[in-house]
């Protein structure tokens, strides 16, 4: 609980916009020149891009080319301060889209909210070495980030962390020759079962943080193989552009004043939607579903973690998704899946869908988070 | 209301069950071997297969062989007596399966049913040149056979059609050269152009005999041109392995004693779950949503044509089935979504998608059709 | 050299023809028909099959229709006598066709040609135990096989051998299931590399059996791994629907009275067309490339294994055939490659192209085996 | 033939280099740093680059920021400048690369070299209106532009020009609207027919331009319709960020001292590889082939415009490139294996593949140009 003054009062915005391609970054210029988004207060960007993962890297080198310009620094200086997630690879009715959460300090409101609210804080670790990705000591870094992360964004109670989004160094094979030249060993030659392993260290590190999973239950051997240890708030990508973990935590906070909370839900498996109410709910949306447009219209944005592609089957249902002909893309249609089921539920498919199933919940659950206006 | 004997009432049953690959019709074989399903009263086959088109045809052709064997005559003649329809390419969650309806004469019942209740019946064209594809001749003869195959289910109100389902010739490369041979043209000398003209010719006829469209608006210009004019209770797919159209068409009559309901909804977009309900509830499930396990295990079976790939956009938002990288595969896609939706409402992905714009609905809605036990 | 008798001597023939579809067998019927091929004669066909894998088992259920109404015998017999490979999933220029050879005893010419000429032999390992996929057993089987089939084929020394090809057992999810029961365990839960040892000791087989490996060399440890051992002269696919490997061997023997003969070469890498030259110099088509219309049409058939996706480079230009987009389907891509280059030699692209790394050559090199009228 | 004077003199370079991926620029970086181009001797850069077409915008953006530092303006003034054609979707064995022309003006030589050497020139038309796109207007722009850099390119007999490329406007959603909003029609409103109408129209200006094509042939109505129009020395892509169509045109002249010479062949279907010798030959490779390593050394580059899409078979063979289940990419595929087959007649897979039908060759052929060094 705050006691000591002002400067600790906080207010979080977020901006929701749409994206014509992955080069479109007007919005952000808009908001920026309009005066209704300060870059030197922007926390953090996720975008869902469309395209293979070149167009992620398109749109951040778009994105430091605007935020460079506005803010007096290089491109690479803005790399460094603001985490820009970019999740590649729509499908379905998937809308491409940014989401931009802007914060700053506020003097104490004379009129508190009634209720906490939400905040955002983010995190790095340090540079991890490539033969560090995918071991305990990736889990050990990334948990001690979150607790920054979680602190920074002045959130006191663990219960109060509802989402915790996390851009993890992927394997390359610069890095594995790098590592063999310093006679080290990374965890696997395969470029994608390596950063699948460094996806899985970042979801345990959240789940350690979180109080999830006991830290004495880690250890190499788990990871990527205890299915049993799994965080419920948390989702995580790699790349390669990637050499340290960015964390961005999302919470509730009794000292903000943001017209936002945030919640979380899970779908055990793919047609369960009452985990999207469990989110909406938690979030501040407590009326009964099906929604109305003007309840819709509070929704400010949904993230949801698919795993869809986990299990061969829905509900003793075979599926074909991973021996169909698509099935070179199986965390594509995942995404597709997951995106228009939780779509049918809040009316808006310009929603987040990311595939992880690194111990990111049960084999073949969804995680949902939701903001919502209160 | 039927006043003049026994030999006016009927049963129909209704059994879906799952495949394990597109050979794989030990279910089929299951049921008749236990005496379950009589080979003598099957009226039709729905299937949703696996694989490419190619599959399509390996599972009639296994169909074939068993049925071939317990009606004790050639494959060849099973083709050209049972309607099998075959639904190619799944995608996401889309469960292989096939639903077979079969349909007796029974004694009129001591105490009827107190409502209509399910009846199928089908009914084929003539078969038609290739130069009639997509022209207005196609639009007449499948209007006639609809008739004709609504008079055979012994549906009296045009009201009580619920679902059409129509398998039309698609054209290929001999059917052209065939009609070539013979000083005559096609409507299109690309197949896939020309396929679609027929599944559109075929829905307009439904249309027409389901009094949804006025028959003198019909002429070969509106074929696949005119958006204004489509059915809400028909669905419509092409193979090479026609030379006639073949419909079959589900509704309630008042002297069936089957244990099932059809009934018909629309979902306006791809979001819009009100149409399920609607299906649903006109099929008999008058329960308010979201369903209890109990209430999904009444529903027998849904059919949704799915119209995703027919609209650039949800709601205002832009999608990326038509430009990303499995554009190729839109249709694929769109059913996927489709399914998805469906089954969360539902609660089963096991429920037939396919595909097909061609005035069936506004562009971008869903049709659907429930079977649901009573 | 035969010194005793008539009944020693044999004929084989050749038919390539093309497929307008999975279900086309319309020119096996033919040629049965015309008198052109008899049934009882038939060794073996070699199909490659566009669509995916349930395209192979409707082309095998086609083929066995007809062979089943020939031969008077049922389709289950058929398929247990005659070796019906199915390659499946064309690509690019490749088209679709089988092969048919076909073997009778002859009377010993007056004139016996002045050099060895084609001959084919076939044979079975017994049935394999799931859990002996990819193991030393395999191995061993395999390689007995082999030399039943080229005794049976009637080659006397291992140099005359110049093609083998191997259907093997693809692991499937029942097979697994029936080795827990048994409480045996599988080389692999996971289905693709369970196959791929299946295949990769077939290939070891066939390299012991041609003593290209030395047997003490063979270890449940080498198989998939050991890259310094391959077969020069073989070719494995796998499929679920075998239960045993079917071995179909191609070579040359002083007794044979055929038109053809058969030869090998290696293409170092894909841009190595002496590797294709050297293939149709050994089979007696020894002209200097380019080759005129008339040698090409001396040109039977050819079958190549290729590799070009088991390196990230080509002559140290790196290639996207495992990273870009369409890398779901690296080993249809490295088909196309492979049938391009070949066909641009041959002028012809009805030619065989199969995908298989598994220790059939240096990884990166193409295995080429042809067929010559001379 | 030159009489007046030094300045008449040119020097033009050819660099070839790889990419490591689409954001690499390090080798066009490097070769300014090291001194061995300059900037501001630029003439064109034509790229292949994997990914979608969103990778291409990123190779441009990544060249533009460099050279907009090289040559101290904006990175807009870049794009203006210097005409970045990139091609996309690289499949098989192809190669991620650019290549860079340089030229620059020299004094008279003391000794001219025996033959005519490279010569490059660009040009622009101005900007077309989408309404413009795939009429008769660009095809009178194009070919006044091809002239104009015929010109520039110092070249006077139009023997000498053997390759034209262009880039031109495709249409967008955007464009489209623009046009409706000043209540202009254009061409289509299907974005893919509408550029490949833009596409021909530039191959009929070529075609107009180099005298292959009677200018009073040329009607609106037979762009992308009569097929016996058409030019064989010019390759057409089309890309959203063009709004004039750029030429690059590549020849040889009396008055370079380029130490490389420029040819073209035809190859007349997939497989003819005379057309490649054509090509080498022209340019200056006189030996026979099979070309030794030393001779393949000499070749700097090879640009090939691929047709295998533009005929469902090869030499009576059917494919399946445009009915298979990679169908949605026959493009792609149609590139890699032109791509293969030229590469191996010249030992590299580094060379520049497109593809394009409309108006350029024959349906089914590819055209080749290549340079060596003499």
């Amino acid at each position: 609980m705050p006691t000591d003054g002002a400067q600790q009062w906080t207010d979080v915005d977020v901006f929701r916009v749409p994206m014509a391609s992955p080069e479109d970054v007007s919005q952000l210029q808009d908001l920026i020149d309009k005066g209704q988004l300060r870059a030197e207060e922007i926390q953090g960007i996720i975008a869902q891009t469309e395209g293979t993962g070149y167009a992620r890297g398109y749109t951040s080198l778009c994105m430091q080319l605007v935020l460079s310009q506005a803010l007096g620094i290089s491109t690479e200086a803005v790399f460094e301060r603001i985490p820009m997630m970019m999740i590649g690879l729509c499908g379905g009715l998937m809308s491409p889209h940014y989401t931009i959460f802007s914060r700053r300090s506020v003097p104490a409101p004379a009129q508190p909210p009634p209720d906490k609210r939400l905040t955002v804080g983010i995190a790095n670790t340090r540079q991890l070495l490539p033969e560090e990705y995918g071991r305990s000591v990736q889990v050990q870094l990334v948990s001690e980030a979150v607790t920054a992360a979680i602190a920074a964004a002045g959130i006191a109670d663990l219960e109060d962390v509802h989402c915790v989004e996390i851009k993890c160094p992927a394997m390359t094979p610069s890095r594995i020759q790098a590592a063999q030249d310093r006679g080290a060993t990374v965890i696997s030659s395969n470029l994608g079962q390596a950063s699948s392993c460094s996806k899985a260290a970042s979801a345990l590190g959240i789940g350690v943080a979180l109080g999830e999973i006991p830290v004495d239950q880690i250890s190499d051997a788990v990871i990527n193989t205890d299915r049993e240890l799994y965080t419920h708030r948390g989702s995580v990508s790699a790349g390669g552009e990637q050499s340290a973990c960015r964390v961005l935590v999302m919470g509730n906070s009794a000292t903000s004043i943001s017209p936002y909370r945030v919640g979380h839900g899970v779908m055990q498996d793919q047609l369960d939607i009452s985990g999207i109410h469990q989110a909406l709910h938690t979030a501040g949306l407590t009326a009964t579903p099906p929604y109305t447009p003007a309840q819709q219209a509070q929704i400010a944005q949904v993230f949801v973690n698919c795993g869809a592609d986990a299990t061969p089957s829905v509900r003793d249902r075979r599926h074909t998704i991973h021996s169909d002909f698509l099935s070179g893309y199986a965390g594509i249609v995942a995404k597709a899946v997951a995106n228009a089921v939780v779509a049918s539920v809040v009316g808006d498919t310009m929603i987040l869908a990311s595939a992880g199933f690194e111990h990111q919940g049960v084999p073949g659950s969804n995680l949902v988070a939701a903001i919502v206006r209160v």
